[in-house]
Order: C-alpha cells, then sequence, then structure tokens
C-alpha cells in the first residue's frame, strides 16, 4: 500500500480546488458581494492544507495500483468535499459545518439536494460555487484534475476507473490524460452552446451558467426557490434536451467525433435510454392528461420530469407530488435505473440493467436446457463471466448500502415514503424526493445525523460505493499485503 | 416438450385435490354446516376434471426433463388454487371468483394475505380449508402428492427441484420419492407436537389445527379477527418459537434424525438465522420499550413479530403499524430475507442473503487485489461460479418482479408505502402490511384487477419466479426444441 502516494495526490487535488474557487471569487468581486473574503480565506487554506499534505509525503514510488486508485479517489472526494463547505460556514451563509457539507457533497455528486429554505437570499458568488461544483463533480473531480495537472502519476488510469461511473471503463485513447483532457473538450464544447441557447432565450449570463452547470452535471441546484418553473417553455425544452444529451455515455460523443456513426448507432444502451425515456413519457401523459389544459404543456411537463429523473439532475417545472400514484412510481423506478454509464448522471445505469436483464434471459435458457452453452452478449461483443457476474454483485451491494441508508433515516419518525425517496433520491443522486423532500421543500427537516447520512450515501452513490467501501476497510491500509 | 405428460401429471394432482377436501368435508359434517355440500360438489368437480386430464392426455413417453418440471409446477400450482377457490364461491361464503382464488392462492402460498372482512362468520369448514391449503402448500403441493402416490415418473426430482425455494436444491436421499416421505414424516411430527402443546394451553382442537396449520406452512391464516392477540402469553410463545422452527431448513431436521449434529452445528444459513432474528428483536425491544409496561410484554411483542415476519408466516398480537418507524423499517427489510432455504418460508431466504454477502465480499478482494483467485465458500464447501453467479441474477429477475407489482398496484389511488408493502407482503408470501393493508385490516380495498395481479405475485414468490416465467414463455410450448 503506496500510502504516501495517496495523501501526495490528495493534496494536489486539495491545492487544485483552490483553483477552482477563482471562477465564484470573480463572481463576488464582480457583484461586489462580502462572501468574496470568504472565498478568499477557503482559498488559502486549501493552497495550505494541499500543499502540506504533498510535502508531508514525499512518495518514495510513483507506481499505484487499482487499490491505491480507489483510496484517493474516496479520500479526493472527501477532503475536496470538506474544504468546498468551508465558503458557506465562514460567510455564514450556511452556518453549521454539516449542512454546507451536504450542501457541497450534494453539489459535486451532483445530487442537487438542497438543505436551504430561502436559496434566493443567497449571494450570486457562493450560488454559482454551488453550481460549478455540480460542473466539476459531474464528469469527475479527479477526471478534471488529471486533464489539467502534469501527470501525477503512470498509472492515473486506475484512478479514473475508480472515479467513472459504469459496469465497464475503458480509455478512449491509451494514455489517460489524453482521454481526460478529450472528455473535458466535449462537456466545455457541449456546456458553450447549451448557454448560448439559454442565452438566445432571455435567460442572464449568471442564470445561464447556473443552470447550464447544473445540467451538464446532472445535478439540479438552480438559483431559484421554484427551480426551471418559472422560465419559458424554450428554455424548458432546451433544458430538457440538453439534460438527456449528457445522460449519454460521453464515448459516443467521442466516436461521432472521430466519425465512427455506425457504433454509434449500434449502441444497446444509447436505444435502450431513449427508448425508456419514450416510454415513460408516453406512459406519464397518458396518466397526467387530465392535469393540463393542452397537449403541449402535458407534453412538456411530463418530458421534462422524465428527463430530469432519469438523468438524475432533479430539475423540476412542477410539483410531481402531487401527480397520481402511477406517474410517481414511474418516476420512482427511473430514479433506480439512472441514465447511461459514462455520462454524468447517477442511479444503476442504463448499462447495467440491460447486462441484468441479458443475464436473466441466459439463466432461463439454461433452466429449461441445462446443457446448453450461452454466453451474454453486449454492445456486439460477448461479456466476460466476471463482467456479467459483476453486475449482480453490484446490485447486492447496491441494495445492502440502500437498505442501510433508509434503516438509518427510519430512526427519525417522518413518512414512509419520505425516506424511502429521501434514501433514493441521494443515493442515486437526484435531489428531490416525495412527501415532505418533494420538488417543492428540501432537506432541512432532517436531523444533522440524517443529513450527514444522507451525504454519505451521495458519495456512496457518485462513487459506485467500492471506492468508499475499500478506503473504509481497515485491511486496506495495511502496510503488507 | 412433452406436453402430454404435463397434463397427464397436473391431472393427477387436481384429482389428488379430491383427496384433500376430505379434511374440511369431515369438519363441515361435524359441525353440520352447510358448506359440506359446496365441498362435495368441488370433490365431484376436481375427481372429473383431473381424470378427464387424465384421460385426454396418455403420455407416449413418461420422460420428462427440468423444462417439463417447472411447467407442471407452474400449472399444478395454478389449477389446484382455481379448484380450491370454489368451495368458497359455491357455499356463497366468498361469492366473486378473483375474490376466492385470491384467497386459495394466499392459502397455498402460504402467504395469508386475506380479503375477509369478517373471518368469524365464515364457517368452520371453510376456514379449515383455508388453513388446510397452508399446511399442504407450506412443504409443496407436488411433494406433497409425490410422497404420497405411487411414482408419477422416473424424474420426478425435476418436478421437486421447480418446486422447492432456495438457491440449491438436493435430495436427501437417492429417490424423489422417498425425500418426499422423510420431509413429509419430520413435518407431520413438528405439526403434531404443536397441536398438543396448543391443547396444552387451552386451545380448542380446531383453533389449535386451524393455528398449527398457519405456523407450519408458515402461512398465517387464523380464525378469529384479531389473529393471534386475544390468546395467552403462553400460546403466543409457542407459535413464536414453532414459526422460527419452521423456518429452518428441514434438512437439518434430516441431519438430526440421523444423529450428524456436527454439520447442523456448522450451518451458516442457521447461525445467520438466529443472529439476525435475535438481533432484530433486540433493535425493537430498544425502539418500543415505551410502549409497553414490562419487559416481559415488550419481549414477547417484538418477538412474536419478528418471528412471524421473518419467517413469512403473518400472524400477529398487536397492529405493528403503530410502531415507531424504525421498528417497522428492520420489519420491512426482514420481509425481504426471509427465512431459511428448504423451509416452508418465504423471501428471498437467507442463504441468498449470505451468499449476496459473500459475493461482494470477493469482490472486494478482487478489486484490492485483481490477479487474486477466490472462491466463495458456503457451509463448508466451494461454491462453483453457476451457483454464486445464480444469486445475482435471481436478485435481478426479483427486482424486476417486484418493481412490476408495484407499478400495477400504483394505477389505484392509495398510500406509497400501502402498495409497496402489499407488493412485499405478497411477493414475499407474508400477508399484512402496512398502512391500508396493516395487521388490522386486509386486502378487500383492492380492486379485482390488483387482487389478480397479487395472486400472481404470491405465485410467482412462492414458486421462486422461474416456473411461471417459463410456463409462460411460448418458445418452451414449440414441439421441438
Amino acid at each position: 500500500m503506496n500510502r504516501r502516494m495517496i495523501f501526495s495526490v490528495v493534496g494536489k487535488m486539495v491545492t487544485a480546488e483552490a483553483g477552482l474557487l477563482i471562477l465564484p471569487l470573480a463572481t463576488a468581486v464582480l457583484y461586489g458581494e462580502s462572501c468574496a473574503w470568504a472565498i478568499l480565506q477557503t482559498m488559502l487554506l486549501a493552497l495550505v492544507l494541499g500543499q502540506t499534505m504533498v510535502l508531508l509525503s514525499r512518495p518514495k514510488s510513483r507506481v499505484i495500483y487499482a487499490r491505491e486508485g480507489f483510496c484517493i479517489t474516496a479520500l479526493a472526494w472527501i477532503f475536496m468535499s470538506a474544504v468546498g463547505a468551508l465558503p458557506f460556514v465562514i460567510s455564514g451563509e450556511i452556518p453549521h459545518f454539516i449542512d454546507a457539507f451536504f450542501e457541497t457533497v450534494s453539489g459535486f455528486t451532483t445530487t442537487g439536494a438542497s438543505i436551504l429554505n430561502d436559496v434566493e437570499a443567497m449571494s450570486h458568488g457562493l450560488l454559482l460555487w454551488r453550481s460549478f461544483t455540480h460542473w466539476v463533480g459531474g464528469m469527475g473531480i479527479l477526471v478534471f484534475v488529471t486533464a489539467l495537472l502534469p501527470s501525477v502519476s503512470d498509472r492515473t488510469i486506475h484512478i479514473l476507473r475508480a472515479e467513472m461511473p459504469g459496469p465497464i471503463v475503458g480509455k478512449i485513447v491509451p494514455k489517460a490524460k489524453d482521454t481526460a483532457m478529450i472528455l473535458y473538450k466535449i462537456y466545455l464544447g457541449m456546456t458553450a452552446v447549451m448557454v448560448v441557447l439559454l442565452l438566445l432565450g432571455g435567460m442572464s449570463l449568471f442564470e445561464s451558467l447556473i443552470h447550464t452547470f447544473g445540467a451538464a452535471g446532472t445535478g439540479g441546484f438552480s438559483s431559484r426557490a421554484t427551480s426551471i418553473a418559472s422560465y419559458s417553455p424554450y428554455c424548458q425544452w432546451v433544458i430538457t434536451i440538453f439534460m438527456l444529451l449528457f445522460g449519454i455515455n460521453f464515448n459516443l460523443y467521442y466516436l461521432l467525433l472521430i466519425r465512427r456513426f455506425r457504433s454509434v448507432l449500434q449502441s444497446t444502451e444509447l436505444w435502450t435510454y431513449l427508448a425508456i425515456v419514450v416510454v415513460a413519457i408516453a406512459l406519464i401523459c397518458a396518466n397526467i392528461r387530465d392535469l393540463y389544459s393542452t397537449f403541449a404543456e402535458t407534453l412538456r411537463y411530463a418530458s421534462f420530469q422524465v428527463s430530469t429523473i432519469i438523468t438524475t439532475t432533479g430539475y423540476a417545472t412542477t410539483d410531481f407530488n402531487l401527480w397520481p400514484g402511477f406517474s410517481k412510481g414511474i418516476l420512482l423506478l427511473l430514479m433506480f435505473v439512472g441514465a447511461c454509464a459514462g455520462s454524468t448522471a447517477g442511479g444503476l445505469k442504463v448499462s447495467r440493467v440491460v447486462i441484468m436483464a441479458k443475464n436473466v434471459g441466459r439463466q432461463l435458457r439454461q433452466l429449461v436446457h441445462p446443457r446448453s452453452v450461452t454466453a451474454v452478449k453486449f454492445e456486439g461483443k460477448t461479456l466476460d463471466d466476471q463482467t456479467a457476474h459483476g453486475v449482480g454483485v453490484y446490485l447486492s451491494v447496491y441494495l445492502f448500502c440502500f437498505v442501510a441508508i433508509v434503516l438509518l433515516l427510519c430512526l427519525e419518525d417522518m413518512s414512509f415514503t419520505t425516506h424511502f425517496s429521501a434514501a433514493a433520491a441521494c443515493f442515486n443522486n437526484i435531489g428531490p424526493g416525495f412527501d415532505l423532500v418533494g420538488p417543492a421543500s428540501n432537506y432541512d427537516c432532517y436531523s444533522y445525523f440524517s443529513k450527514f447520512v444522507l451525504s454519505i450515501g451521495m458519495l456512496l452513490g457518485r462513487l459506485e460505493i467500492y471506492p468508499l467501501l475499500i478506503a473504509l476497510y481497515p485491511g486496506t491500509w495495511r502496510k503488507k499485503s
């Protein structure tokens, strides 16, 4: 176990966070807000803390393995969330640290769950920081830093693998740093297009940035209490479509760029994802047709809510708490499905659900014809047994964690729907749930203990469980193994 | 596909059901109740229908494979439930067929969910039939008939395998018929002991039989509206302990009989099961200590409710709907865990949960040390990959079915807790859920459509999904394959 290397890389990440804070600092200065001081103090603190870690842990060897990759990822996310929470605490805009930690974890993990009762009272600088964490966390904190910094290690791929979601993680190009660069260029390009489209719709630059960060990272923080409801139908449609786009595997965009159109068209995950979206919108439209006056309106509300939930963004244009049970059931189901692997979205991921279904099909064939030998194919390739098996194992550990979160929440006396949907919404990085944590309310109703549990749940969900479990297991840290 | 053999065996099963109806007929005659005629008519009908099926489908070959085993199991359960519902309909005590079908499926699958608003108005004969279905369904309709009838086929093991719950099904002794006989002898012996203990506690013979059938099959039908609440603490403890005993793998009782004590003591599943029970009771006791006056009372209520839920029986001595959220959360979790494989209980089964946890442990080890080769051990043996993998796949299909049931229920406008717990309680063969379907109420609040969905859910849960899926898949029935 190369402990020095772990703390060295984490130290570099914390240092880099000081750089990330430049954008909110500039905003705060531009608007002449006093939170600029809080941001500046945090930047200094991040520099000092990060550099101390780097200096104290000069690694003898720069070699890292999968184990170190998991620990770096887990620790980097925890440290960066803790440091990222400081501007809120120092400025006094979110006085309690656990509240600020919840909000920052919610930002980096692109959950979008909030404890703020009055979001419109916040300063512009901190609102931008809150939304910027979505943008950075969406594609990955470590991917981001890897893309920017000079090579951290020769084996950065172990870090990227630990951070990127989905059952199969591959490099697009041989070098991890180049992969990270390409991903971020695509991400930046799509972000720029969306900002321009929102500006054309009459949104201010500040609000365009806030909502583009939220949609790109599939996060969901807004600068308005009513989320997206008060914007024009044009803006709502732009956000609907871009949320769906950011829910697609970014490897496919790379394939588009290098003109391998056939590979894109043959993607099982892409077609399944689109099919789920269309079917869900159709079912909900049929179910809520009496609630709205025109078909266009019904379609817009249904599309927006399906898009925001399946991509685990969490914006809202209406309080879906008031929809009939069947529509709520579909939304709750989509919360668990999530969007595509390799996107900025959370949840189980469509590819896992597809592999699960294919595993079931193979099992049925084997039960009917016990001597037949069948393999599971996915995206044109035969899945090796370990990957196919791994999906079932992931489902198990996913359920264990989910049940543990729900049980810990149940220590507080609220409705089961509240607890269940709060756990689902945080663990799958969505944001709003049902009942007391629905789109029209927030997570402030929970105690600090529950908020901490939910914060851990968000991290578990974003990092797909294993990195945190491995980092928390004492055996991992033994010197010899 | 040997279709003739399938219908021939199902025909024999339906004929055998006429024999099962002798016990309720005798009861009805003894109490001089008019439902005796309804039972007699059903017996005649079962004889005619069963013998017609047998005569029309003289099999050319008596060979069956796994496929035929699944289809026989699925069809036998559906036919026997449909026929078993007739006495209720003919006598007019449950006028609508879907209601009666729900009640009978609930009986055979040992769910214990009821649509009866006034159970005490029912005749003794039909109450006994209702509870007797628990006893027969608990160990298995087909196991029962296999034990009694002259050998149905040389490969009866395929039928037993399809019907018996758990991830690993083995014969205790080489011949399937002997295995079935041994299982039923143990079952009968334990049933007799329990009846005697309840008689000693002052219960009438009729009520002792009813509640022993309910506990032995881990079903949960009672003859009283208040379930077990009105009986003495002694009787409650007897039922608590026997429910737990009937939740243990019957293979272990066989091992006890042949004095292989060491094998019993080394059973991982047994110890895990007992540990879950003890921890759950302790946590609930701590959580509800303020609700009851003495510790003895608290312990009794907690033990009874844990025992009834983990064994998926469904009796109640108190309305756990009124307990705090944490206790309800634990009970809801236990609903999914269920008791041991090879017992009369439902749910996922403890052994599956243990294998799931071991799979996760192996996955973590493999992530940390990618080149290590590790195997999953269970009950002292190394699990082959197919079984270990199979648990993950079962979990997937289990969740797909569960989600489908919840979504179909959501078409009706009731609380999410009601729908979720109704689906959980029926699919896991427990009986009572929370909210509108809690222990103090029943399933009559649902529409006929939902009752039908829940009936299918109970069958899916009892037969562990695959037999029904295979029987419903048209490809299975193709002549050549």
